[in-house]
């Protein structure tokens, strides 16, 4: 890694840890050239910009997770959603509003996985 | 229709009203049953829900309709978003947000038709 | 919960019974409001409708599931297909022919979770 | 093509006609080896099995192609359903069902579709 | 089954060994008519087929999986790609090349069962 | 832009007319930051990557739009595929082969396309 490549991924890695935590990060990091990209690309470039808070780039993020049947980064993005300051009555409805456009089956699975979210870290 | 079900029609059209438009609604309501459905579901008892808001709702909304690849109502809801105070700034970021999770193309194609929906609007 | 709203769910979990069972109820009931939607939308206002048998109705609620890789619900809709009287045969062919729509990978799924669903009848 | 390929793609195109018509397999059978094989195996092999009536596999086709978003061949096989027996009604229980399933957008364009196919049948 | 179809299931059986193993022919067999359609039309038609090299068939297999979210048939399809000749390296490529058009999530996980694929292998 | 970034943006745009030509870069650069993203990130970072070559990037890309039914983009990448030295008979194996993994329905659609992509070369 060059200097200028180094200088993108620590701003991507920063905030990155804004929004998630040190275990997603070793989660992502552990998956080579593909979470250096996800690093610099998603968090340095696209979580970075101005124009939409992060409690916005979550609610998005839920939304989209759910409706395209992506379930293994759900609980990842309702802890992040959580930290950004979105209430479980706030994700809850999120998900409902979901199964409007993408069906019951996505929006039960999505609520199940939020309850188990929020049981972790309530046991924390 | 009886009482009832007429009053959570009449709610859900009121919320409709609020959300879209006139031509909208015509274009729902000429669908039947279905259409019956979504007026009384999707916004008589989904949408006039407390713990959301309607701008966070259509965040929500815009996501799940690209990243699913639902694309027919994809100008509705930039319509609806613009409605509920979303700036087109913050519709790009979302549309932009949406391309980490489910990839360039639908975004691409989201993209097209936010251009589409602002060009519409400044030339009415 | 007022009364109207009250006889809508009540019809919903009485038909929601009829589908599946008590079992199934108790999992959707535990998701809170977006549980009561399914009771009160999919069961109370679709399940009910005239115009298409229960059995009928299945053969779409499976092959929409495994076309759409929605897998969480598959056990569920293949028991509520065998109380519908389709036969495992019946089951068998559906997801054959959603095979030649939606690929070999998701009909490999639901035959593995439908010789399952049979197992777990026969051991009951 | 040997005569045993010949003799499985006779069976497949037979079939083919009793569930769709000429201009459905001569739109086909411009796909080249593509058509072939949707000939001789969606066809020939699947469609001619026992155990599941055309009514009922086209029921699952429909649900199948409105639940995965495959928008492209739901007029045809809608006009595949009607040929089969289902009516108009049950057609648009079929497509209300999925939208529980796979959320209204999709539900919503099939239903214009079935409308524009209904309109082209009378005015024929 | 007659000569002819014993034939073509043949034919697919040793294309099938010939781009998985063993193993993998059991789950697919244990499938019933799905697995026989598996092994006649996918493995029998299709991977016979002259035109394009099984090292070429097994990037498409891969990319088209890992992009339309049908996880479970990945594994198979690495150990099939390192068996054609593609190597972890290039493998590790085209779900990066992926994720461009399908988003992040589907990416990680397949890269984290082609790490677990290679794992395997190495401790074979 | 600073330099760095410019430099990055550069390299991508080279890339981009590699695979594709000045009219599909016209078009992505008309989506503002979203045409940036798709520039730097996908040709600047991904395709530019050593591993793999571009006809093996164009025959994933190919099969992940089919699969995953983002039809938009897959006469760009078809046109790509040819640059990249790919046959037309190859092209139309790739499309088979994705319909053993999505189906028919996309491969029917990507085979009418291919038909055009070619029948416009041929024409040009």
């Amino acid at each position: 890694m060059d200097d200028v490549t180094a200088d993108r991924y620590e701003r991507g890695r920063t905030r990155f840890l804004d929004v998630h935590d040190e275990k997603a990060l070793a989660a992502v990091e552990g998956l080579g050239d593909l979470g250096r990209a996800i690093v610099e690309f998603a968090y340095g470039d696209v979580y970075t910009r101005q124009g939409l808070s992060i409690r916005d780039r979550e609610i998005a993020a839920v939304a989209a997770l759910v409706a395209s049947g992506r379930s293994s980064q759900i609980p990842q993005h309702l802890r992040a959603s959580l930290k950004a300051g979105l209430t479980p009555e706030e994700l809850g409805e999120i998900i409902l509003q979901t199964a409007t456009i993408a069906g019951f089956p996505p929006a039960m699975n999505a609520m199940s996985t939020l309850r188990t979210v929020l049981a972790e870290r309530e046991g924390a």
